[in-house]
């Protein structure tokens, strides 16, 4: 029943949130001398929220807001060097070297024997095409779209590009609220593949228990089995 | 012979080289207590160019970019009140107010009854969506295509997506770079709109006189009797 599987990319495929992470420690303790460690986190977070209209999701927003937050928090007193550190570990993220999850490469050949395999992700175009070019893995995809957000409508304009009906689509990805409440809302089949860090943004608010058109697993290396009983 | 027409998006349906101008002009304003306009503008540039790698073209590494240079250029001496007018300067740039260009709206409306118009646009997935849905013109394309860089492989790979032969192709734009040389490169049709303001990156190079697949007009009123000739 099953066509077309299609996968999100951050922190489905490979890595990302643990480097915002490991930036984000990094931001803190530069901005210690000025403010304590939880006064940043809750500012920077704001920051971000207030922003997103403006900067939409990616590493060169997350930069600017650490920029703008440094200097907020530090009520104008940061020091150049200091910024240079934030804009060094920016520009680390965005040429970070991609690890890829466990099972991810097995899963991706496996199923693409069988499958149309999509990659959809959300976020910045430069970045996340330079990330799918270095992961070693683009080939098993016929297609990737790199949206600016996963909303029901941007689910169903790409299944009326691919002229596909939501039965024959499923979707697998770790964030509740990009990769799996929109397409079941559009009655299409979802894969949650949680990731260890969620970021605050996306702490989910429903519960998907009573769906029956949704499905979790505890790593990609599940999927193949899974989607084989669909 | 003609079936669709691709139109560029910034400084060819809207201002958008004179935003960055002011930005620059206030940036160097902002610069001027610590070193030249002259040097301001080569740092920045130069900047811009060896940031392309990373945070390829659009507002946001631009504001990245014009950040890093104010530290070089100030070694480190630049004031958090400044850094923050940077800051302001480039939010003015992603909020700016879309102001299309002379006979950009009728000569969309005319051409939208007989060809598929397409719009192709090279930057900042979130930036350029936001841009194209505030003009008011999205309507009369069938599909809008944002693209990290405009390369002849960019333009087969579109052509090949609508099942198009380069022969019913044509791009207009103000880039000679990006919208004229890499359209013919692939035996395509290209019209240029040259726009008053070019970025010193865009500056054009080679000669086209003897091509015959290239054409130059004063503003977009006159692509309608153009196409109508080929």
């Amino acid at each position: 029943m099953i066509t077309t599987i299609a996968f999100d990319a951050d922190d489905t495929l490979w890595h990302n949130e643990r480097h915002y992470a490991i930036t984000q420690e990094k931001f803190a303790a530069l901005l210690a001398p000025y403010c304590s460690t939880e006064r940043v986190e809750k500012e920077l977070y704001a920051t971000e929220m207030r922003n997103l209209r403006l900067f939409g999701y990616g590493t060169k927003g997350f930069m600017l807001s650490m920029i703008e937050t440094a200097i907020e928090l530090s009520d104008g007193r940061i020091r150049g060097q200091e910024l240079k550190e934030i804009l060094s570990a920016g520009k680390a993220m965005l040429n970070m070297q991609i690890e890829l999850l466990p099972f991810v490469r097995e899963t991706l050949e496996e199923l693409s024997t069988d499958y149309r395999l999509l990659l959809i992700t959300k976020g910045d175009l430069f970045d996340q095409e330079s990330k799918i070019s270095r992961s070693g893995v683009a080939g098993y995809f016929s297609a990737t779209e790199i949206v600016s957000d996963k909303t029901p409508q941007t689910y169903t304009s790409l299944l009326e590009k691919y002229a596909l009906s939501p039965r024959h689509f499923l979707m697998a990805g770790n964030s509740l609220n990009s990769d799996v409440l929109p397409v079941i809302a559009i009655g299409a089949q979802a894969v949650h593949v949680p990731y260890k860090i969620t970021w605050a943004h996306e702490s989910p608010t429903d519960l998907l228990s009573e769906q029956n058109n949704f499905y979790t697993i505890d790593h990609l290396g599940q999927l193949p089995d899974l989607v084989r009983t669909l």
